[in-house]
């Protein structure tokens, strides 16, 4: 590894001084993506996308051993040349010229092949042994205010009072707040996208990209990115980044001169100015045997919303684009997993190609699709390996379980009856035996797109410490929203997107309130969040809630139980909803064998030996360690 | 056929012959069970049960061409004897002795192996090509009064009034009025159970037998059981048989003298007269991967309730005698079909094995069985060939959609939003992918158990119409509860069983009024029972409702279209919420590829012509065919 970031020193030097003696000629290259590329893929096609001023009417050749030119295409629009490369195993790392000719004109483009900085199984995804921190980065903490405004960038105002206006957050702020994510138990991140949104509103999100290969520069540079990749791999944290093949923001640099006639859906109509469908949102389109193929075009080529233009996946220039971007994100940062935006909206063909070349290249990698929907059938169904996708094979390990995520906020508020409460929850964790991986599924109490799980619970602290004692004991790769540790909420406004993203308190000089220190804290959220550090430091490195054998039984008078074991270890878990005290006869659960054992209590660290009755003093949880 | 039915009826003289001359001494044989059997059957066992007094201590042979006598085994009670016999092909019709052996004394009992009637292929079992008629028997029609009250019998009050008494409906009383099912265009009868129910109380709905071979009295005779069988036959009308293998009535003729130790769920505590646990009605302990042995033993020995003991399928002599009962009732009804009751409720291993045993036996039958979930993923479990059931195979071909009839039922009453009202209808049926056979799953809208449809659907004729409409359309195979055509209701009293199975008017001599021949019906019954009429006899025969392809676009304005479609035929269902008249244009259906065709409206008859826009003037739907 040390001699491959030696190597790669000298041919950013050498990069420096190419770029130095071409500047004049290649002026005319406004862009070559992917921008560089590596020695070693197991797929050895390259097809590299240069833009510039009458690009489409040039030739090319390479004289680099190894490398082949398969073919050389322009686009429709005549600024773009399309170059197919094919890299054989002779090639090595450095950097070489790619000579652009037309009628005696010749402009040398270089091009580096780097070497890879560690081997392609050394890409580790999350699993069930992570728990994931969600982070909407412009609101976590704001590490370098110097890049809160960046002049030429059509948002410029940074507001903290407005919701949905940039508040300064960026990568920095995460670098500089490792610690806390670190001793609180996270062992991975997931940021919501850094990658720029040139937009004029709302751009803090970041789910309107404009610019595939730029990091916004209001939250940082791309050496920032990595330092952020390589301070958390330091630590163990797997760095999780949020994707978005779907479509781009309106002001994405393509849309003043588009490539191809058919790079993104409704072209005609957008260069006419006419008014652009939005999506149907029909997703079920994508399982139902009985969908119209009316519906199904217009789920899958209608726009996101009016400013994001919906990607032509189709086009299979477009298709290789994304592919390869992906895969240049995973070998720059060195990453730990991708999120997929938006998974069911573009042709799930091209998802499962583009999931599939990404897992071919890295075997133990992983990525999570985002399908917002609480029926378990689809959940399942794009899970890779599920037995309901027919000849469809997806490549996805990970999805997102919302119904049990609903199915929990609605059973801890229910009244327990036959069909609400506890039952609906332990029915819907039966649901498992439909799901080909359930533990490889992720589950969480919210997200950037959901009411804070404290607001979805009434602003009931024992029912949110309930929720996350569940979402962190079940078999599943549990994640949490930033700030559901204290106790955030958005309960003035629910619904509100702005509102959910709140600042976490601390990430801004001047805060008068600081969670990642305590200060200001009160005491429920202290609480929380000492609760929170506990149950996540007993899960890190507990190989039983990893992937222990899981059995529970079925509520019983307001108590409802899990078990997971593992060899000899056992772990239980108690969700109670009584607020007077109840005893429960541990007779019921002879079948697990812990008779006279000594077990202790997670969060108090008190010894409770299993015999006879147990008793529970008040509703709350209480999680049990052999 | 013919020569079999003459030769029968000669075995019966012989029978009788043998009855006669060994009358004194068979008087020690009260039961042998199956009381006869059938040559011919693809597995060559025969596994006898023989009680009375003392007839453990007997051996036993037989001196027939073909059969031998493979083992002789006593009961845990000595007055049981089981006798395992193989058939070979040598074994002809007619009537052999059992010879049963002890010190030198002998019992001659003798036993019929009969012709079968029809080949088993001939043994069409429902599919989506029908449409189910389900009967309450005690509450269709009284066609035979004098069987009302039958002394001896644990229950003789026959009271009208009393909702959960008996009414005095029979077998006769179906047999009387097959010319209004056939007419109606029901092509099944699925009647609740006619077997005998000699309990104190409420013993008229069936699910209580107490003899596997007995005709209940009150309905009527086995003789008459099998004349309903045949005149249904006469007329192309299946009849589908109501069984229960999870449970007898507390007086069930065993409940005196137990065969075994172990012949039901509880049987020492029983024995001693301690109360009984119930089941804990956990059914998914059946897919449950975590489940607790705990709640799955309860789950599968637990009592239905008090009344009904629980079998225990896991003893093999039980296993048999329920796969023997099920096939004897099947070849000597001729059946279209068994209804098998709380079908997750016995060991599902044997349910498997029972259903095996029947459709290898009769490989065009069909059985339904009874989940009772609105979970898809439960339904589709239970279906043969399922991909999410791993090495469980069911051999059910039809199970019950109890998920899309509550979705169906909502939606119709919901607004219509992104999350309820036609939207969730339309997810609801592209959950379809996931079953292996959805055509062949049965949909309701209502039955025994449940509120009548017009009440679920608060007294709405336009909605109910609708209802059955969809029912009619979608690939399913339909059943419709008996008096629903009529709009029968129990709004008064919402979940009361009794309520539930009113009393079709018409079926008591002096009612007044007649549905049957539509005297004293109010305008909307005769509308009612004249648009199912239309739709049912359009059903009828009519391929393309019963295997056409289906294509469905999702809910737009308040509509909701469905198009069913096989080779040149055509059908749209328009489900219409909107309550002034909607234009709908019909260029959103082009690849339906209707435009300029003249269609039929099912119900008015008119001529439409597919072109431009189809006004809809009121709620309610419009079935068009081409």
């Amino acid at each position: 590894m040390k001699q491959g970031m030696n190597r790669s020193i000298v041919f950013n030097f050498v990069y420096v001084l190419f770029l130095l003696a071409t500047m004049t000629v290649s002026a005319q290259v406004n862009r070559v993506e992917p921008p560089n590329w590596w020695v070693g893929f197991k797929d050895n096609g390259l097809q590299l996308m240069l833009h510039g001023p009458d690009l489409g009417s040039y030739t090319a050749k390479v004289e680099s051993p190894g490398v082949v030119v398969r073919k050389v295409l322009p686009a429709d629009s005549p600024n773009y040349l399309i170059i197919d490369l094919e890299l054989s195993s002779e090639v090595r790392p450095g950097v070489m010229d790619i000579v652009l000719l037309k009628k005696g004109k010749e402009i040398r483009v270089p091009y580096e092949f780097k070497a890879r900085d560690k081997a392609a199984e050394e890409y580790k995804g999350f699993d069930s042994s992570d728990v994931i921190y969600l982070i909407t980065p412009d609101r976590f903490a704001n590490g370098n205010p110097a890049n809160d405004k960046i002049e030429g960038l059509r948002e410029l105002k940074v507001d903290r009072t407005d919701d949905y206006g940039r508040h300064g957050g960026d990568i920095r702020g995460i670098i500089n707040h490792l610690d806390y994510i670190d001793e609180m138990g996270f062992t991975a991140i997931w940021s919501s996208p850094l990658l720029i949104n040139d937009m004029p509103r709302a751009s803090y999100h970041g789910y309107a990209i404009t610019d595939f290969y730029r990091v916004d520069p209001r939250f940082g540079t791309l050496e920032e990115y990595k330092e952020l990749a390589e301070k958390s791999s330091e630590r163990g944290i797997k760095l999780v980044m949020d994707q978005v093949a779907n479509h781009i923001g309106v002001k994405h640099w393509w849309m003043e001169d588009l490539p191809f006639k058919d790079w993104i859906h409704f072209q005609q109509g957008f260069e006419k100015g006419e008014d652009i469908p939005v999506t149907n949102h029909r997703r079920t389109v994508n399982q139902d045997p009985y969908a119209s193929k009316a519906d199904a075009e217009l789920m899958d080529n209608g726009w996101f919303v009016p400013s994001m233009p919906d990607l032509n996946q189709d086009n299979p220039f477009m298709a290789t684009y994304l592919i390869q971007n992906s895969l240049w994100w995973i070998e720059t940062l060195g990453l730990g997993g991708i999120r997929q935006d938006t998974y069911p909206y573009p042709d799930k063909e091209f998802m499962s190609a583009w999931a599939g070349r990404i897992m071919d290249e890295y075997p133990d990698f992983n990525i999570v699709g985002e399908e917002w929907s609480y029926n378990p059938l689809l959940v399942g169904y794009w899970q890779s390996g599920s037995p309901s996708s027919g000849d469809y094979e997806s490549n996805l390990k990970t999805t997102m379980d919302f119904p049990l995520q609903q199915t929990l906020v609605n059973a801890l508020k229910e009244e327990e009856r036959w069909d609400s409460g506890f039952n609906t929850l332990y029915e819907a964790l039966a649901n498992d035996f439909y799901y080909h991986d359930p533990q490889s599924i992720m589950l969480f109490g919210d997200n950037h797109d959901m009411d804070r799980l404290f607001t979805q619970l009434d602003e009931d602290r024992v029912l949110t410490k309930m929720a996350l004692a569940y979402i962190l004991t079940v078999p599943r790769i549990p994640q949490v929203y930033y700030g559901t540790e204290i106790l955030m909420d958005n309960s003035s406004k629910p619904g509100d997107h702005g509102l959910i993203r709140t600042d976490f308190p601390g990430g801004w000089d001047g805060d008068k309130i600081n969670a990642f220190t305590g200060k200001g804290l009160s005491a429920a959220q202290q609480d929380m969040q000492q609760t929170m550090k506990k149950l996540l430091n007993f899960r890190k490195g507990n190989q039983v809630l990893h992937k222990g054998e899981t059995r529970h039984f079925a509520p019983q008078d307001g108590v409802y139980t899990l078990f997971r074991t593992l060899n000899e270890k056992t772990v239980v878990l108690f969700l109670n909803k009584n607020d007077e005290p109840v005893l429960i006869p541990l007779q019921r659960y002879s079948e697990m064998g812990l008779e006279g054992k000594k077990m202790r209590d997670v969060i108090s660290g008190e010894e409770v030996i299993w015999e006879d009755m147990l008793q529970l003093d008040e509703k709350g949880f209480l999680l049990l360690t052999l």
